[in-house]
């Protein structure tokens, strides 16, 4: 598979924006979208597309529940990046969402779990009829049963969505096991173009994405200095730096990490911290971690990876 | 190649040392003798065993120039971990080292560059001769011509050497880079252990270690929560709890992060770093970007980054 046919999409805004609650200034992600454009990465997502009517989250910042009209705002000039959103099963809103021509979004993206993926392809297909390109990213495979994961992407191949991701919710694959993903999505998708999302809670995020755009993965996730939830993302400096192809140039994304993300990681946290990767080899969502990294003993590994491998009955 | 073949030596006094100018308390290094050898790990590299002689560096702690009455009194109860010390070409002083019978190490490694293979082999054909297990570690491949390898990997396989070492001394190295160079090492030397060492500079380190398991490596480098020269090297954590030996335990290695090496990361640097991210990607030498982060402006990454790869004529 050429290198030539990937695309990098930035998903800074929506991920990191778990670190953060989605507080960024308007300054910040348009700032951060004109240097996307200029390393030359293809899609920038720039949150969510949720309804507030249907979350409850009155702190969080604009990108969780993204406006069209606000993106004109922020991005009066949309260039060569295109932009993405993404949409959870039963917090979006269908009537939210305006046909294509009528907004800066190029692709929807839905995220599900095995068992939603019949409400996600309804999803897709009414994103699909509205004119915009769609993905499914399907989550937590790592926790999903083989003949699940089967039957769920036969009816995808059936669906008109255009990617399918291979979400590693909880950075606990290794190149062995997104090699074995990718054969699997090729093989009952021939058709569909395969995307990857990766966590770095075992160091393996930028890795796994190499692994990936070995076995015909085109749509690459990453991040900016690879901020993302808990141990955050491939980092999109080093995808942007490691693909061959001319278009990409990791300057103004070195520039944007020195200008803006170097003094955000000093106010909140994200990457290779030990409770994470602890969450990460013992294939577990990460919120445990994160609840104890907001705790006052942040630093109190053992006791967290003995609560964690614990066998004794649960009381609770 | 089954994962019960392979070693894992964790070298975070000697590289870890880089970082700190060998300033570990002896209560330290004993404790994280203890720790490892609770993990399973294999060897410790206790530090270097240079000659203060050939080498100026007086402010150096004692793991720079190790003397064997001083291990003794550090390591009081030799456990099921074996001991190894680096020496370098041109550094080390012959008549230092006393016959194995009389010493705590066990494997004592050789760091040259292509160039210095002659030197090296002489150097292990003396240390075998005293009993020794020996590798020679090969540094800096990245910079390498093929041809200059290839007979470098001639002369080493009429040796009595038992490791060699593919160093990644600039952590520029991918997986198809290390896969590639294994089959190389392997087609010249049939006999010989391969040895991998790794740096993080592209959060590679891990992956490529465990790139190198797939390929016939055996000896396996790695320091606690990576900490080494510059972005780092493969962390002993992540490896210990990846390998399904079941004489591998990751808890000794959380516990003694947790008390050691948080406290001491406050103190003193490594990891994935932006300049150390730029050298990686170049190709270069870290020596460049420590000084950046040495100086008064550690974060401008894009004037540092336009110095590094400007060619403009050079007026030095």
């Amino acid at each position: 598979m050429s290198e030539q046919k990937v695309k990098i999409l930035d998903c800074t805004i929506r991920d990191g924006g778990l670190v953060n609650n989605w507080d960024f200034e308007v300054s910040f992600v348009r700032d951060l979208y004109e240097s996307l454009n200029k390393a030359g990465v293809d899609y920038m997502e720039i949150g969510y597309k949720n309804s507030p009517k249907l979350l409850k989250a009155k702190d969080s910042g604009p990108w969780r529940f993204l406006d069209d009209e606000f993106i004109r705002e922020v991005i009066p000039e949309k260039k060569a990046t295109k932009l993405s959103a993404l949409v959870d099963i039963g917090r979006v809103d269908e009537h939210d969402i305006l046909p294509r021509e009528e907004s800066l979004i190029d692709l929807i993206r839905v995220a599900c779990y095995i068992k939603d993926v019949k409400k996600g392809i309804e999803l897709v297909k009414k994103f699909h009829g509205l004119g915009y390109e769609t993905s499914i990213n399907i989550m937590a495979v790592s926790n999903s049963l083989d003949h699940e994961i089967n039957e769920a992407l036969e009816e995808i191949n059936n669906s008109p969505v255009d990617v399918v991701y291979i979400v590693d919710s909880f950075g606990s694959l290794d190149g062995k096991d997104i090699k074995a993903l990718a054969e699997k999505f090729r093989s009952y998708l021939p058709e569909k173009e395969l995307g990857i999302h990766t966590h770095n809670n075992m160091q393996l995020a930028f890795a796994n994405t190499l692994v990936g755009i070995d076995h015909e993965v085109t749509f690459l996730d990453s991040s900016v200095y690879g901020m993302g939830r808990a141990a955050g993302n491939c980092p999109t400096e080093l995808l942007v730096s490691h693909l061959k192809d001319v278009k990409y140039d990791v300057a103004p994304v070195i520039d944007v990490i020195e200008r803006l993300f170097i003094p955000l990681r000093r106010k909140v946290e994200w990457g290779y911290i030990i409770p994470y990767m602890i969450t990460g080899i013992l294939n577990e969502h990460p919120r445990s971690a994160m609840a104890l990294r907001s705790s006052d003993d942040p630093d109190q590994f053992m006791a967290f990876y003995d609560k964690m491998t614990s066998v004794e009955p649960n009381v609770e």
